[in-house]
């Protein structure tokens, strides 16, 4: 398990090395080549693209660089929102993953460009893998574009925050749910299996994360969170904590997690992805909260 | 001639509409929704996709579906870049094709989304009509990219202005060639041939391209130009007009366009690709030059 682990986070840091690398490349702006590399790396936990690894390993991956491209993929499009999300027009935070956000570090105009970048790039990094696959190359795009865009996507959930009112599980699920199931759903797409029983253990994954980060912004300090904590108070922004309270959004967090073993197909890696996802479950409760919660 | 650009121009205006009612569809935030409308329609000259469907109808156009989702996706990139760009952290410009920018009517947090889906609509777009022929789709998604990201797409050439120095044709050729270069490219893969022959035709249109907005912002007036015009002076701007002068700078546009005439590659829609450049080559000429530059 801990050497599978290690194999895929290390597949997915050179696959997305050599993704920055081309973007990066002369004859690049030098400022923005040193953001693109900013906001990418070192990364967070690369919880995203492991889910998509795990579900491909466990559908038999027979196009390995298909996978990692779709798994780096995930990765580009997460971070691009981070990117977005941390601007002074959202959030206006200032540290990410412990370190300046891009905009404190690079300005708002290189920013704006590294969103839009990463974006652009993950699709390069999916057709350029692709070509190995063509036929799953349209499926993965069309999951992908889901995830990011609207009117479900990324796009839309950050869009939720620009509404008078928004329901809270609409926009859970379209800024969180909605790259979680893209994961699972394209791990299966790249190996060449059926995605469509994956996408309850995407969307159950997603909710948890939500509400775990919910639970670690409501909680947790900034050491342990790496950036400003009390944002969704501060900016009255939809939250689980605000609408069950804390002992409310633990047991939705373990509703969840619960579902999404529960929710995993029948299939050679069945064993090796409940491992993972229980795994994923303790590093999911907040420090503070991880012994009253067990 | 008429007949044919009256159905380019209908082709193009359908796949973007149906591309917008996608994203735009229930459950999207309906401010968000309302945005990428506006950012999309009412739309400017649509020169783009008319090149990328006039340079696919002289290869045969064998997959009309697929070159109409490749022209409009070259819009939907060229829409994302305008709403970007007007930013306040960039143009700060609050009018757009004769309407407020979608910054101003809606604020800076939708019009950042806005941009970001419809960079990802692009590649949803090629990707649905991409299903009808997989082996062109993983082209067609790596120039689209290349056009629109980094090292030296759309991205990259907005990005040189962060930068403390940067070379004139560097800068144009990445913020408003490429975008040329993918339409003529596309328009040629979308229909199944080389696109290596229509490089230069689209290289040596964003040159002219970018040259007349150079000398429009220089010589036209508000209303001519249907946005706020000495903006490329006001903010120091590398342009053609500050390099060369406003004579050199018309200079400059007509032997772009000369070159982009004589690179037409032979064809059996060659003669009507060149009536195409040359009528769009009137109107490319500020009105205020147009009686001393004949």
């Amino acid at each position: 398990m801990d050497a599978l682990k290690r194999d895929a986070l290390s597949r997915i840091e050179r696959t997305l090395e050599a993704a920055v690398a081309r973007a990066a490349a002369p004859p690049a702006p030098p400022r923005l080549a040193a953001a693109l590399h900013h906001a990418v790396f070192p990364g967070g936990a690369r919880v995203r693209p492991q889910l998509c690894l795990a579900v491909a390993a466990a559908c038999g991956n027979d196009a390995p660089g298909l996978s990692a491209a779709a798994a780096a993929s995930i990765e580009l499009l997460h971070c691009a929102s981070l990117v977005h999300d941390d601007l002074p027009c959202f959030d206006d935070a200032s540290i990410r993953r412990g370190q300046p956000s891009v905009h404190a570090e690079y300005g708002e105009p290189l920013a704006v460009l590294v969103g839009d970048g990463l974006i652009v790039l993950a699709f390069e990094t999916l057709a350029l893998a692709g070509m190995e696959r063509p036929d799953r190359l349209g499926p993965l795009v069309g999951l992908l574009g889901r995830a990011a865009g609207a009117p479900t996507g990324l796009v839309a959930g950050q869009a939720w925050e620009s509404e008078p009112y928004a329901v809270l599980e609409d926009y859970q699920r379209a800024k969180t749910g909605a790259l979680f199931v893209a994961a699972t759903m394209a791990g299966a797409t790249a190996a060449g299996a059926d995605p469509l029983p994956w996408h309850r253990l995407g969307d159950r994954l997603g909710e948890a994360y939500q509400v775990a980060d919910d639970l670690r912004d409501a909680v947790a300090d900034t050491e342990e969170l790496g950036k400003p904590v009390g944002r969704d108070a501060a900016l009255a922004r939809p939250s689980a904590v605000a609408e069950h309270g804390v002992d409310g959004a633990v047991e939705r967090l373990y509703r969840f997690l619960d579902d999404a073993v529960d929710s995993i197909p029948a299939c050679p890696g069945a064993g090796m992805l409940k491992d993972l996802v229980l795994l994923q479950a303790k590093r999911l409760v907040p420090k503070s909260l991880a012994s009253t919660a067990a």
